[in-house]
């Protein structure tokens, strides 16, 4: 197949054909054709885009470039939940175990952090001796053991998708939502579960900016996960502030834990609880409603924090970690911040907030980074609430006070602050299915 | 400067800034971007196209990214004769010691030829010693003595086209008509001439293959020209035919030779009258008419012929080959084309014909390829004329019979015949001035 006229043909308005899709994943996953044709197809897709039929060849020609999870050892239906990447979003940690607590296996392979947002693995692995890199069987014995288990994305996963993304990335061409789109689900259909439940965020520290356009993803990637034999719902969530009060590697998996014994935050508490039941609903346990209370019962009754220590004990981890929080290591610094005027915050730059993480060494600048278990931030005051001057703000923890001045300043120039109350804006905007 | 956020500025509609397509045309030529990133412009430039002034800033900061030809050692006006590349066009031969005979410098940077079109450094280099590399001081101590000369293209001429053009090439992004004018014009005006006529082909052996997109590309090339303070014309002329009988290196240059002698073919000696007339008129002798008048003088006085036997003389060729053509050595190999049935030629193929010439050995189909001199084909019926079964209707020349058999396949595949006259279209369709 001549490349260069497969260029033309979707340059000129086309739709290609399966083989023609194909042969475009393929050859950008083993790298046989060059970086400047497949930039100039993705620019030429960024302008005439990819149709419904094509966008979903593409994820799964994507899915199929590498190596596909082998679930075939695990019992049951299995279940996955992907968020579009949110600052203190931990949901993974507690809507895995109370998803698997009520029977829904949980096989998950998750990424790490990357700039603002962190990722699952690095905070399982502030467990001393947590195991995230696992050979499939071992992988499919913990979840047959315990119903869930949460490791490294690795091998080949998606060869095609990281190729194409890492040329997205510098050639202008990532906003095109069929390429955004069939990027995740790649992974998703990869990851082999049947039911897959989305958490699109929207709002400042979110790639999608708006709830339409996070609606749009939305309705594209269902659309590819129904079109390849998965069921799927997505809930479009805000993000215009952080989820929950705590970011920052352990600081996040305290929190998780706090949730799951009942004492966590509001907001996080709810969308666990809603991501969970919309899984629970895909499996088949229920209506909503009767997901939603399925899912607070395993929090109540504990079963679903047992469920988490079961899962850090099978992979290699001290589950006493997770049953006491106070073995957590606390950083060596900590730093208040001080509100300098008294009013209400009446908008977080969420985005900001996540890249004070990153300074204070909680999160990866670039892939070969490490991360500071312990660092993060400890959020007192959100959107919408009232401050008086000279009440805290924050916590900052690191392991190098000279890091602290230059948070500081970034965490403050990340809020907004007003005199008359903010409007409150819901957590879950609209459920896509 | 971020070339990522110049892709973006130019994918989302929006005009450049003159520093940035400088930016761009250097980075090109120097290679200090990758390119993924500039194939991912070229395909947003063929969306949303170049404006006048960004054209016109391309093409110069093109012009300027290698070496500028250095005219500054020549008295008087220069000319420059350009054609976008035709079957059997030696028309080069002919205007350029016509035009000098009257007074016009013509300083000549000439490529050579690719695919089914000839260069006329190929057809010179069939005079045996002839020199075609010369330094910038014998050019222009040529051009001083005899008001001509024609040198190859050396050094690094308009870097950043031959990046960009090769990048197109294998991106789909030629089609694009101020990528395609810029990339013709940077080479003008790399080449200094101060009055510029250009010859633009249309039809089945041209790149344009109909008279509007051949107007919309010489009405482009004229306002970069003038943009660029230039005196600048264009005809457009018709190549649904091979330009007079001959084509191949040596017999060329015998045609250009019959032509200055004033018994050249009809067509070939009009459009060489014409071309020379409108550079004339540009360089201020005379009105179109007058020029024209001129410039036949010329030919009838056998000053013009003089004229290309000096400059032979002076770039070491021997001028006993234009004073006499039969010194060129015949091809060892010929070949008659009969033709297979009784009527009228209604059309011919003209890139056909020329890719017969590449069959036989005459040009080239890569650049490395060497040529060989004596081949080609002398054309005795052309369209609209009337042929018998069993007259010929063309001698094909080379070095090896056994290439004769699938060039008469092709040539004949090349012809189409009717019962009926075909329309005859006249050789120049328009002027663009």
């Amino acid at each position: 197949m001549d490349f260069k006229s497969l260029i033309q043909k979707k340059r000129d308005g086309f739709a290609l054909t399966k083989e023609e899709i194909e042969f475009f994943a393929f050859s950008a996953a083993n790298e046989t054709v060059p970086d400047y044709q497949l930039s100039a197809m993705l620019m030429a897709i960024f302008f005439n885009s990819l149709n419904e039929e094509e966008t979903l060849w593409l994820t799964d020609a994507m899915a199929r470039s590498g190596d596909m999870a082998d679930l075939s050892g695990i019992d049951g239906i299995k279940g996955d939940k992907h968020s579009t990447g949110g600052v203190g979003d931990k949901t993974t940690l507690i809507v895995a175990p109370v998803v698997a607590s009520c029977g829904v296996r949980m096989a998950k392979m998750s990424g790490r952090g990357l700039g603002h947002t962190g990722g699952t693995v690095d905070k399982l692995e502030s467990i001393p001796n947590f195991r995230t890199s696992l050979a499939t069987e071992e992988f499919a014995d913990i979840v047959n053991k315990c119903g869930l288990c949460v490791a490294g994305q690795s091998g080949r996963l998606c060869p095609a998708d990281k190729k194409l993304y890492g040329l997205r990335d510098v050639t202008a061409t990532v906003d095109n939502m069929p390429l955004i789109a069939s990027s995740i689900m790649s992974k998703k259909l990869a990851g082999g579960a049947d039911c897959i439940v989305l958490d699109v965020k929207c709002g400042s520290g979110a790639f999608m900016k708006d709830e339409e356009s996070a609606a749009k993803l939305a309705e594209k990637m269902v659309e590819i996960g129904r079109g390849a034999g998965r069921k799927i719902a997505a809930l479009i969530t805000d993000m215009d502030r952080p989820l929950g009060k705590n970011i920052g590697n352990s600081l996040e998996v305290i929190e998780a834990v706090e949730t799951l014994k009942g004492n966590g935050p509001e907001d996080l508490t709810e969308i666990s609880v809603l991501l969970s039941a919309k899984l629970l609903e895909l499996a088949g346990k229920g209506t909503f409603e009767e997901c939603k209370a399925l899912a607070k019962s395993k929090i109540d009754d504990g079963s679903a924090l047992r469920k988490l220590a079961e899962m850090v004990k099978l992979q290699g981890g001290d589950e006493n970690y997770i049953l006491n929080t106070e073995f957590f290591p606390r950083a060596r610094c900590s730093r208040k911040v001080i509100a300098p005027e008294t009013g209400y915050i009446s908008s977080m730059n969420t985005e900001g907030v996540g890249s004070v993480c990153v300074s204070l060494g909680a999160g990866r600048q670039k892939k070969e980074d490490s991360v500071d278990a312990s660092a993060g931030i400890i959020i007192e005051k959100k959107t919408g609430d009232y401050v008086e001057k000279g009440e805290t703000l924050a916590t900052l923890f690191c392991s190098d006070e000279a890091l602290f001045g230059a948070a500081e300043k970034q965490y403050l120039g990340a809020l907004n602050f007003s005199q008359s109350e903010p409007e409150r804006i819901p957590l879950l905007l609209r459920i896509v299915e």
